[in-house]
């Protein structure tokens, strides 16, 4: 057993018992963001919360435990991903990414925005033309110091 | 020439005389980010655009005719790029990528959030514990349909 | 089980029953392009559609639901083609690439053809020297805005 | 010198004049999608042809033989485009690539649709919802035999 | 079942039983070439044929139906081959593969050789130095046409 | 200067001269495989061999002297070509390559068809279909020993 | 001119005036590393550090220009290094990757050691057997959080 | 049976038992940081070594044999890994990898950090802004030598 | 079964039998280099030898019978090998490459020094500052020839 | 100027000269393979070595130091190459690399054979059925150790 098993049959459980990840994120207490991602295998989960996403998935003790070690992140078989809605972050990366790399440095000179101090929220932006999808990130600003 | 050409040259006298994205994009009237991507070769000026760069980066006419034609897009180098910076946000995607993709799909169905019909906005978020890099994203969201 | 279990088993199912993609798709109701694609593991089928291919494909209650979740699309093993048919679309793409951009950029400006708001038609178009294959797409042309 | 600098100097001095391909076109007498294909080094012309490119984009002599010799094809920097225009086709061979096998080799059995015999146009589709790009492809059927 | 199954079966019963490629194209009555390219996944046989198969190589019906199926081609697991034998192959392109557009160019003008419409003849050819491996291969010629 | 400069000036030369590969060849006495092959930098010439080709396209001493230095082999820069001529080569052996395999061990036992000890010639075959390329090979069996 | 030119400049001149990376970074007032990792092309430089390096190399004013600007990080050709002493480093990172993974997650729990609030230092350790190379590297943890 | 199915059972077992690699390692009476390297399958040990690892994690006799067989090592999927603490010593290599190679050899000359006779040793270093990861390596200097 | 199921039947015997190489080398009465290759898959067995190896490895007939099967060639499952003792053989084709192009070209002119009539010796070569890997290779000279 | 311009200038010179590589070594009175290496940018000279270079290859007091700077190694435009001659070496690793792997440890246990503490002589191997080439490599055996 590994934790792509557990991610694999909690997907599948997913899709047999029509859950929400909406409705998984509430019982767990937390974002629908990180609760998906920690369910999808990126993150990691503590006792209490592992025991929630047992109970909604039928997961077994020795499944809630690989839900509480640290799994090797990364959640796409290929570096540039081929399914379409993926691609269009990819694509944002590729077009505007000397873009973020230029506007962060002018407002904070050499550094990075943190990747895992690090939030997200996405929502539905309702809109005349054609409902948007709205993705607000925040991520600590790190800065390169001399030595 | 190219509109490579043209870029680096907006690069190389931004360096040389001090200026800055925000600045220019006041000038010009649009948003910072857009105006820097389109600084940088991602996006198509129309002639009043190009003439406030041309005025700015002290370009020639034929070099304000570039900045006029789309451009072939893409601002990186290597499909995984090396710099931390711009590598923060292709870890985004590695790391998250399911994460939309399953979260966009439950409240919309199936479809895609457009990177074209897109528009953006980064601001600092200050922080006590340190200020934070705030990005927003809008794209529409467009669904597959039958046909 | 998983999405890619069902396209198997409804590729196994086709050869041993012998049946055709445009009869099934005329009990869908729909083009045999959506439906092959569906098929296919590349659409996402609503309960009814889900119903008619569970009983063309013999398939359980459980395969069926998995139809009616949004795959993760990209149909090929590798991002450069190995089979000759596909491999013809590939070269085109490579072939007629700039010119795929240079025509559309001087109809519409800066912009993108549609590959979600997209329908298609492949037809044998008789010809005296040799049969031909004929493909009609049409795709909404979504502009870059400013902002 | 090479094709490759011809085509450099085509791009460069269509920018310059502010030339139309659908003019350029018009003026050779074929169709504007062979006509810019070739313009951009994918196609050769023959001297009739040559001479009227040479004319309407000041070639000299010798950039106009270069015109007329075979060119190594393949218009496209990376085997994935980074390009958005571009990457939309090379992701519809993606998601529909085993699509086009299925149903071609249903009409026509074991074959390709063939890349060479080949001829395409591309129009604006007026659509009250948002013009579309109407593409249409034809090739002719190319059957394995047995020997 | 698939028809990478069926392939390894035939492999796996040549070797138990000891057949050669050429006996078994003799009954199938056609060159050795398509019959082992045939067998080795590539090709689709006919109803006929595919019996004949099934005879030599003890294989079910449903078994049978999967070969005239037309496969996903391309019999290589890398697109640059370890196999030295098949390497060398691939060496004779890389060499050679300018030298082949330049001559068939010079001949024929623009176009390539069919690899479809295309049949091959391997051959011992004795020499007293060694005896050598001789390949004749020929394909159609197909130029490219203007529209 | 280099090989490559020496090949590029060939080239170029034979463009704005207009001379044809199997004159150059009768020139040197050889093939026109060879020739064009060594022509393109894949092959090392004699002096004498190298006076002639110095002759025909203009070439300095300095020139003549890189045409009998060995170069570094491989005419092709990607390793699957995008050109649509020398690509039908590379699917030939992603096609036919276990066969070429299978085929030659069945006939000479475990070893290669030397891509050194090798020659080829390609002709025009006349067919009222549609004449073709015909290409012959052949290259020493060498076979693995034990040892 | 861009950084890159201002890197190649600054080895030349190291070079030709057979400068050691100690007495600048000694003349600097900083660590060796960060001082090599910024004249290299990887870090920012602030006025004064810029006018020390511009002394030592002889840079224009124009180039000094450029050390204060945020560089595109990453200073190595491929991927993979070819040089043997630089590969050896990413075969530590190959070998030894899922330790450093394991043993950081056990002393902290989930997160990061931070590549950013990093400092290290290199020293010759002498030993009887042979000297060694001492890397003592530091960074900070930075954790996961929920959100 | 291999090693790698011997590393999926300690991996699994230490979940399921929820050991700790240090006490592992206290065991084995040697560093945590080679004992963890080991029993990821990266190093080979004595019998001895192979019957304390063998106690801990409920290994059968074939299995403990397999730890005392030399692996084929590399501990990550892809050579730039995706998993983000992985990933910034990769980034490490990268940034600061011609840095290592200037300093290593103005201190010792031509040569390398011997990364087979090396050892490193990995602490938590604390610190009032946020505690840090330390890591010391310490690798034979291997000079490259005239024959 | 396949080939490579045998060779992963014969290590896994070998670690469960504690045989040695060198052991089994003698028994079939060759070389311990051609023996360890056959074994792991890279060259083909007589009957006698077959039935030699059959014996120490308690292989079935079936499985025997693969061994004298040409087997598909290349034992490293990536193109760069990880594993650091071969990777330091693809450190010297990559240093030295040039180097060996060189030499031999200058003793013997354009050629190849064969891989296939080829055989190596690798031996123990003691030295008091620590024992040596001695490794001859002897491949027999292939020269290109003109035709 | 850099190394690499070095190079290309000794290997033009070479050509123009008629210089041999054994010539030169005797001149440098060391070995053929270290000083070929040494010219083609893969080693590091002295300044007494660099002196005898910079006489026989007309070089320049610039560029004879250069000679003396460590270069960045790695003599192969691409991971694979598509050099015969090289390719051959390349195709040694990828059959016998695991036969390498296997025999050195079943010699020396685990450790790798130093490719820095490493020499080699090449030598022409008469024999009646055609010259061999002959390669002896030896390299100092480095154990793995615990700590």
């Amino acid at each position: 057993m590994s934790r792509l098993d557990v991610t694999e049959k909690i997907i599948a459980t997913k899709v047999a018992k029509g859950l929400k990840w909406s409705d998984v994120a509430r019982e767990v207490g937390l974002s629908k963001e990180w609760v998906t991602a920690a369910c999808l295998g990126q993150m990691t989960l503590d006792a209490g919360q592992a025991a929630v996403i047992a109970r909604l998935f039928d997961l077994s003790e020795a499944e809630a435990r690989w839900l509480q070690v640290v799994p090797y992140k990364g959640s796409l078989p290929t570096s540039v991903p081929t399914d379409p809605l993926i691609y269009r972050f990819h694509e944002l990366v590729s077009v505007y990414g000397t873009t973020f790399k230029e506007l962060i440095h002018e407002e904070f000179g050499d550094g990075i925005m943190s990747a895992i101090d690090f939030r997200m929220d996405l929502q539905r932006e309702p809109d005349p033309k054609g409902d948007r999808v709205s993705i607000t990130m925040s991520g600590k600003f790190l800065p390169y110091k001399t030595y």
